[in-house]
């Protein structure tokens, strides 16, 4: 099967809706927000409801964006996604060439999964964990002492860091008592060192994840806290799990006291529910509390097969998207939680959407003609309001908003003051942004106006929940999927990594031969040597 | 003193930059990035190295931004601003008429400060303070049982949270041992409740910090923890501080064990040097060291009053900044440090740059008609470079880039791992990224073809010290102001944020109508009752 829709630009929609978003609908006119309106531009699935009463689309922009999904066949392709096509490929040239199925992590609720096989797969990794916690829980495996773990180190970047951690974060208030978690990513030494000096490593358990068992970074900081375990004279086998691809070169049972398989079909940025986060999270939080994930997660992705836009939350707003991005031409997208426990959960997103669909080549191989991926930034609220939020309402950049938000706190510590709670301050908050971006203020001192018009959604459940928290990871998932899908990209590979690196090695190839006393060929790469040099690392009399 | 120049597009110089765009430098083309160009694009002042020859410009271009600074008046104004003119003002209409004195704080080291007043004030609150910080040293500040103080929270929101808390990450390698600090920002009362329950209250300071002592997050989140301090029996008056305006409703000698003291003319973003920052990180780094950060910064604010922009960096990165947003149409900035423990420092500058700069109105009252302050968002690399880099270096929108990076590291944990350290790892990555993004590459597979010409400077300095980063910190205060003074908008105002709070008391209004069972008028804002009963927070039968 291919999947070589002509792009959003050669779509029979597509002037249709440029013709619209010359006169998009006003948010500042006399009721527009009228009561129908902001009760009727909601959507629901998976405990989430999506409000877009305040995105400047009306009746016949929803039914255009409608046939965009349907003359891309988005849903289709969102479908055979889950059942195992290759969708990671470009047509015609060396690509990954691979299926995309992060969905059958979580699609083990059904006696007929849409892929069996890694459906298949993931149960057996699931059962294999969900052993190893109980071992932990009852005392089987312990450390050399016979004592048992308290804290985790999780070693891994990029997507085996982002997403993991935004959901430790997000649900560390479920966390079980006398256990953390702690997070190890950057080649930068500091980072090892600061979540080293305070812990007490004989009763720390180490994960390390790297798919490929070949990452730079997470194979640089394992070293490092290897060498802490061997010089506090701890056997680094009783404490060292591996995360890693099947076959992999970290696949090996001399070196860890466990190994946890990934698949290639599963990339790292949508890798959170596959034992990249399954581990991590199943020490902190239980097994019970990530399947709990697994099943909010998977009903999200059912939800996403709806083939009517207005059932379908992650395809709405995959739409809307597309309409902020590409018809009215706003060029960022803000992620808003007002929930102080998704305060990484934006950048987990930043990766999951920007190494998407930061892409400029359509999946037939040529360049694109229109805007792909939006750049994605956000921190909670209430901070942001004093803090961007001033840009938001009165720059001269117009930011698309997607607020996120929880009618009841997690914990239960809260007070009323001047008769309202906290968390009811905070939704006032949330609600209160969507309507002033929206509608504005007209007023006589200029420096006092606010144009308004400017769109916002606002994604909203009960409670920050493990339930919840895979629900809203899958809705994202699904969005920027298929943002790809209607545009045309490869969602899934990320080759504008690659050059980066091959330059990082040239540079360290220069510095270990400069600290050699060697000279080197100078004439070879002038500019990598001159900016050696004028960066301070090369004495410049050494050119 | 009036500051009306005619905003950046009514210059002399404007039109010759507008050509000059038309054909930027070509970092592509062969033998673009010389050793000469390399070696001599560079400015260099407090500790710091700009590297500038990865941006689109040359000689003429340089030349124009020097002209761009001559016309606007730029470092004029900056001189100006630190002697004490009213440059907080919108002329002809009500606005908030401050002076902005912010490097007052840290002109304590000459004998003839720029604003002898408010460099007199500032010295008399660090003598305040290091009075305190001696009697928590020897014991003549205590808890209730004689005990001395381990822990800190800091209870502030937007200023009095951003760059407090980047300062204190950023420097927490040298932190006193047994001192540690902790945050509580947003009104989500999980935010609280997730750093009171790991934590002895009885040997804690608290930190309030409001310079109008009317913010309500800071106030509420104040009252929860005096509860949490009264339920565990425990005074307040012996644990609380206040950081407050003089005069203000928190300048309660009956409520606080001590207060110091912030003035008008320092605007929250802008607010880490003065007692904002010096409390909590006098606290936790000693007093030296924060005299440390203020010598950093004071010296930068020094080298910020050069004329010439190729011997001053601040205002430099100003005009490569307006060269990128306004010339060449990049509508964002991504600052990457490649250090870890800057991680929360483009948190902090998102706030400085965009509620300075996210302006629409000139000072005159007039609407501008070119773009002002850009979205700024960034993540520590190399963390970055497995996220959203793919999108910097193929995607359809280009971003400027700020590295920002240090030749040794903090802590002096570091392995060789195949012959390089990993702080020569972080520093060859990141001269990797820039000079990648600069050249791009040419590819017979179109998914590997980079098409470059992504601009980007690097800040190097020595180490991330107190020195150092009070450097940083002062550079983009300066570059923040200068931008705003070459646009001719007010850089110090924020009546952004008023509509969002007063729509938040309207939506707190009707829940508490609604929770004490009354109808309340329905009529009156339809649209704000429609919106609690489409987010589920009033039953739809309500309405």
């Amino acid at each position: 099967m291919t999947w070589n829709t002509p792009g959003l630009d050669g779509l029979p929609v597509y002037e249709k809706l440029r013709k619209l978003a010359r006169n998009p609908f006003d948010l500042t006119a006399p009721k527009a927000l009228s009561r129908d309106r902001i009760l009727s531009y909601k959507a629901a699935a998976a405990g989430f409801d999506l409000l877009y009463s305040t995105q400047r689309v009306d009746d016949p922009v929803l039914n255009g964006l409608q046939q965009l999904a349907d003359q891309s066949g988005a849903v289709d392709q969102f479908l055979a996604m889950k059942q195992g096509a290759v969708m990671n490929r470009i047509e015609g040239y060396a690509s990954e060439n691979r299926q995309v199925l992060h969905t059958a992590c979580r699609d083990i609720f059904s006696d007929v999964p849409s892929n069996a096989e890694a459906t298949q797969q993931a149960k057996q990794q699931l059962a294999k964990l969900q052993v190893f916690l109980a071992e932990l829980e009852n005392g089987k495996v312990t450390n050399a002492r016979g004592e048992t773990f308290t804290d985790y180190i999780n070693i891994g970047i990029g997507g085996s860091d982002l997403g993991p951690r935004a959901l430790y974060l997000a649900l560390s208030a479920y966390a079980q008592k006398s256990r953390r978690v702690h997070f190890i990513s950057n080649v930068d030494p500091d980072d090892a060192a600061g979540v080293l000096q305070n812990l007490d490593l004989a009763r720390t358990l180490v994960g390390v994840v790297s798919k490929s068992g070949s990452t730079l970074e997470t194979l640089t900081n394992e070293e490092l806290v290897r060498t802490a375990y061997l010089r506090a004279g701890l056997d680094p086998r009783h404490h060292f799990l591996a995360i890693t691809g099947k076959g992999s070169s970290m696949d090996d049972p001399g070196k860890y006291l466990r190994a946890f398989h990934m698949y290639d079909y599963i990339g790292g940025r949508y890798s959170a529910t596959s034992m990249v986060g399954a581990v991590m999270l199943g020490f902190a939080l239980g097994y019970d509390a990530f399947i709990k994930i697994l099943r909010g997660a998977h009903e999200m992705d059912r939800a996403a097969e709806a083939r009517d836009i207005r059932q379908n939350p992650a395809l709405l707003l995959a739409l809307l998207g597309i309409w902020n991005h590409n018809f009215l031409g706003h060029e960022t997208l803000a992620i808003l939680p007002y929930s102080q426990a998704l305060l990484r959960f934006p950048a987990h997103l930043q990766q999951c959407d920007m190494e998407s669909n930061g892409k400029s080549l359509a999946r037939n191989g040529v360049k694109v003609t229109f805007d792909t991926g939006p750049i994605v930034w956000g921190e909670p609220g209430t901070n942001g309001q004093h803090a961007f939020y001033q840009l938001l309402h009165q720059g001269t950049a117009i930011v698309p908003a997607e607020f996120i938000g929880f009618r009841q706190s997690q914990h239960e510590l809260d007070l009323e003051i001047k008769a309202t709670t906290s968390q009811q301050k905070l939704v006032a908050n949330l609600l209160a942004q969507a309507l002033a971006l929206a509608t504005g203020r007209q007023h006589e001192n200029p420096n006092r106006f606010f144009a308004g018009n400017r769109p916002s959604s606002i994604l909203l459940a009960d409670k920050l929940e493990p339930y919840t928290m895979g629900a809203l990871l899958a809705l994202y998932e699904a969005k920027i999927v298929m943002q790809g899908f209607i545009w045309n990209i490869n969602s899934f590979d990320q080759e504008g990594v690659q050059l980066g690196k091959i330059l990082a090695d040239r540079f360290l190839d220069h510095m270990s031969i400069a600290s050699q006393g060697e000279a080197g060929d100078r004439d070879a790469h002038p500019e990598s040597w001159a900016m050696l040099a004028a960066a301070g690392i090369l004495p410049e009399g050494r050119l």
